[in-house]
């Protein structure tokens, strides 16, 4: 049986397999995302794909390699991801650039014994001011290097992987070991009610995997507000909240590591992206003052640490770099974000709005930048809600309703059956049920609508998206007033957000050139659904691109590139931060904004147009 | 009853006491060393003193304190050091410089809530920067001070003290602490037999105690060879070495800080000077390759580490400086102590010769240097003899004796009953046994010598310097047979080494204009007995000079001054290191040593004249 090869577009992900196989089948085992719902019967139709340098599309499931072949996924048919959105694509690879922050060297030194008795130490490093010249500015081994580098160097002939990590410009070596090809290192998006630990490899910036995981940290309050109080109000607090960040970042780790069968020593670094007050508690600074006049943060930027003293179970001396903060309450997300969407330095006005549990908006042009943040809540993470949950295999992240008909069509992340609703699929129901009149414009939903699916469980009304018996679930997924009530609270802090800013920058939402939206909530974002409920200033929809989780991508970017390092520190020193709170209007706005769309229609033109 | 103050000389340590106490009482109660043989009767006259201002020596016993006085000891009546010869004088101060290796700063920020929201990490960095400007490449703080920072800063009113450490040209902030005036570090000597550890105020460079011990890895073996066997030839030698040599300068740095009622976290920076040996060991590298062709160290020169990653008992963070080295047998400690000796730049001619259990010589002149080391072997540390002791309390260093009269005429450390021989007492001992024709050129006790002093004890020939009897001992204090051969050898390896060395460099030894001698030994090392028994080159005695442990004083300069860590290292660069195994005739001239005080007579006309 001969074997061929199987490329996938976008991504370049190349994979061997054997002849007879389907493409469906290829790119399932390499862990390629394609859509399927009929389980390759060639009956749904999701699986279409495109075979470079032929007409037309094919099904992949009914497509079998019989040679080499370059397939392009088009976006309908992709599964961006296997498991999990708010991860960079899998196989999709960033760019590497000067000093990742750590690499893999191989290195060949002069044997022992030439002049002056120049130690192993000396040789190494001299073979690595060689080699790097300027590009750092003094290079050192830690203990770890230098005891294992007299019998590794001797046992490899003097050739052999010296580990160099990028330290605040000095190239520090963390390892030495016989020549090997693994180099990993991991960017983690420590959000507030989510964290993500992607794997990536150092050398070719190829995205390997990646985990989300609730973090532990909610269980001591869902908004960063009650966590700070927590920390404040208990003896131990602090600890715990710390520990429990740490736990769960440690368990994403070692889960993607596992998963790829790497050790904890395999993964060489990590850039952990979080807001101002998760970064806190992550390395144990209590953030009490956050929440106290001036509202002043202790820190903002960090110099590098080690894997050991923020207790992250990788290898021990990893550098680990942290995203530089703008104030309190805009942390290292969004300038790592920034950096992501490339949200400065562009000649057009920019609003980059990141829905996380807080909603961080970014208003730049050129290199002038300001950013607020408002509280948002969990529930755009499904945090909170009835069936909400993160945007993970089994989310629903897409419906549709006909009430026509009465049928929902719906899209699950990871093509299986549902188990609940993410983010991008509540949006849509909010805009879905406002359109077919299931509820008002003040959210309430209308008991006398003409259809089974909406209904009265426990006193409340509610509306089923999916019944349980349709996809063989004992309970029906539903969408229930209280959820609605908390949606459209989350949308109108964001969007009185963002308007009170615009405000007072004296700027009209019309002039916003490129709104670009970030978050970990769907692989999509309708862009007419979320100007519908009024997350979003009525734009033309061309303006609006939405970016995922920016924050993570962000994180890979500082991981490979000292450039991006920089510039995030650039971007975080040159925002200005806007305090929120200290505006009053902002609550009026946020009290207008309680109506889908808004109190005030002329805001909204196109909704009312439509 | 009123107070006075006694001011001592040299040293200047100023005393209160009360009225009517004597000075020599005065002087006990606070440490500072005055001779007495008779407790204070006036009977012996050992503790005579000059009152400054008064013509003429007084008995301190006798002289009572009635009003302010200043009081100089002569070196005749110092006890330089309460307990140990080779501690930096208690009370003495070394220079403190720009940058010592951590120092208390007191700080006054700007209250939060300037501009910016810049944190409160950001304001302490600015207030380092503008008062130390330039002197840091950079500042940063670590996690514990960053801890510390929010609470510190708010419940001090914004004046509290930054713990600021210098790390490799960066300031480095470890601690952030209410302000308080202690501040103290440790110069640390890692000798092969011996380990001294000293305790300085870091403000003012006053020694204020010391604690040594006998290195738990002698256990292991004696000398450095036999440890690094112990290393490669057992399954965790390497283990068991590291943490021997931990534990025993932990214990030593937990003695001298109870001394002083202080905890490990007081003490903020230390340093470390050992061979090059012993810092492998006490890092955890594999020594192996020292002894193995072509005779190379892993390491020579290492930036500045942290406490809790050498394991030592002090605050985790403080910086921990380990003097560099030249090669694989000259270490630290020379470089050190060629620091403290001020051996380089000199336009005279130098030898410098520190006996340690290795003995490392190095000749200068100007900007050249060039070192060598011998294996001595631990004799003049006390090591191994019968009777011999480390230069401690209750150590025999001085002796003369009388045949006519057949008196043994001693000197005691610390003024107490004798418990054994220190290195100076066996130079002496040898070189009056010599001159009376107890022994012979060859060391053999001559048995029909007329005196009861000499016997035979367990079939081995012995003489008695000190009978138990006399000073309420059990035993008697005698040299036996075997320790003569012992000392025979060790000062052969040092005085055939050294004229190896000079030999290869086309000098004679004449032509050397200063010898400088260190070593852990004694309080005084008789140069005329040194020479008689053909330790030292036999050169004019003014050209002479003791210093005691040069290693421990070249380690306090570091602690206390950058120019002086940065000096080790120039001074490390620029030693040419001399391997004498590689000279065939080194074991000839050895073996002609083995006699007193050499098998050329030629070599030491003074001797012989005398």
């Amino acid at each position: 049986m001969s074997r061929h090869t199987v490329t996938f577009l976008p991504g370049g992900v190349a994979v061997a397999t054997e002849s007879g196989r389907t493409v469906l089948e290829t790119a399932a085992a390499a862990g390629v995302g394609i859509n399927s719902a009929c389980g390759g019967q060639g009956t749904c139709g999701k699986c279409k794909v495109m075979v470079l340098g032929e007409d037309g599309e094919v099904l992949a499931c009914q497509l079998l390699v019989e040679r080499d072949l370059t397939v392009e996924i088009p976006p309908e048919s992709q599964v961006r991801d296997s498991s999990i959105l708010t991860k960079l694509s899998v196989g999709a690879a960033l760019t590497v650039g000067e000093a990742p922050l750590a690499q893999r060297v191989a290195v060949e030194l002069a044997p022992p014994g030439a002049a002056r008795h120049e130690a192993d130490a000396e040789r190494l490093l001299r073979a690595l001011r060689q080699r790097f010249g300027g590009a750092f500015q003094d290079y050192a081994l830690d203990l770890a290097a230098l005891r294992a580098l007299p019998a590794v160097g001797r046992s490899q002939d003097w050739r052999f992987d010296a580990i160099l990590a990028d330290v605040n410009g000095v190239g520090r070596v963390i390892g030495v070991e016989p020549s090997a090809s693994a180099a990993y290192g991991l960017a983690i998006d420590l959000g507030t009610t989510t964290i993500v630990a992607a794997l990536l490899e150092l050398e070719t910036g190829r995205v390997v995997g990646s985990h989300a995981q609730l973090n532990g940290q909610t269980r001591f309050g869902a908004d960063v507000i009650s966590r700070i109080i927590y920390a404040q109000e208990n003896e131990n607090g602090l600890a715990e909240l710390r520990e429990a960040a740490r736990d769960t970042i440690n368990h994403c780790v070692e889960s993607v590591l596992r998963e790829h069968d790497l050790e904890p020593d395999d993964a060489l670094a990590a850039v952990i992206v979080g807001n101002t007050v998760m970064t806190h508690l992550l390395l144990g600074v209590d953030p009490a003052n956050i929440r106290r006049e001036p509202y002043v943060p202790a820190f903002r930027s960090l110099p590098t640490l080690r894997a050991a003293d923020v207790g992250l179970a990788i290898r021990p001396g990893a550098p680990v770099y942290l995203a530089p903060c703008v104030s309190s309450y805009v942390g290292g997300d969004i300038t790592a974000g920034a950096l992501a969407a490339a949200v400065t330095d562009s000649p057009q006005l920019t609003l980059f709005i990141d829905l996380g549990t807080n909603g961080e908006a970014v208003v730049a042009r050129d290199e002038w930048a300001v950013c607020c943040s408002c509280s948002a809540g969990p529930a755009f993470e499904g945090s909170g809600l009835d069936y909400g949950m993160y945007a993970a295999s089994g989310a629903i992240e897409r419906v549709a309703y006909d009430p026509a008909t009465d049928t929902v069509d719906y899209g699950v992340i990871g093509d299986e059956a549902p188990r609940g609703i993410c983010g991008s699929g509540y949006v849509d129901t909010l805009a879905e049920l406002l359109r077919a009149g299931v509820i008002d414009r003040s959210g309430r939903i209308a008991l006398d609508f003409a259809s089974p699916r909406v209904r009265v469980r426990s006193e409340i009304p509610e509306f089923v998206l999916v019944w349980g018996s349709e996809v063989n679930r004992a309970e029906d997924i539903s969408v229930g007033q209280d959820d609605i009530q908390t949606l459209i609270r989350s949308k109108s802090a964001v969007y009185s957000g963002v308007a009170t800013l615009l405000d007072s920058l004296n700027l009209r939402a019309m002039e916003i050139e490129r709104l670009l939206i970030a978050g970990g909530f769907g692989n999509y974002l309708h862009p007419d659904h979320a100007v519908a409920i009024g997350l979003l200033p009525d734009l033309p929809r061309e303006r609006i691109r939405f970016l995922g989780n920016t924050a993570l991508t962000g994180a890979g970017m500082a991981l490979l590139a000292r450039e991006a390092r920089q510039r995030t520190e650039a971007i975080a020193a040159r925002m200005t931060n806007f305090e929120l709170s200290a505006v009053p209007s902002y609550m009026e706005r946020y009290v207008s904004g309680l109506f889908l769309p808004h109190t005030d229609l002329s805001l909204f033109p196109s909704v009312t147009q439509g």
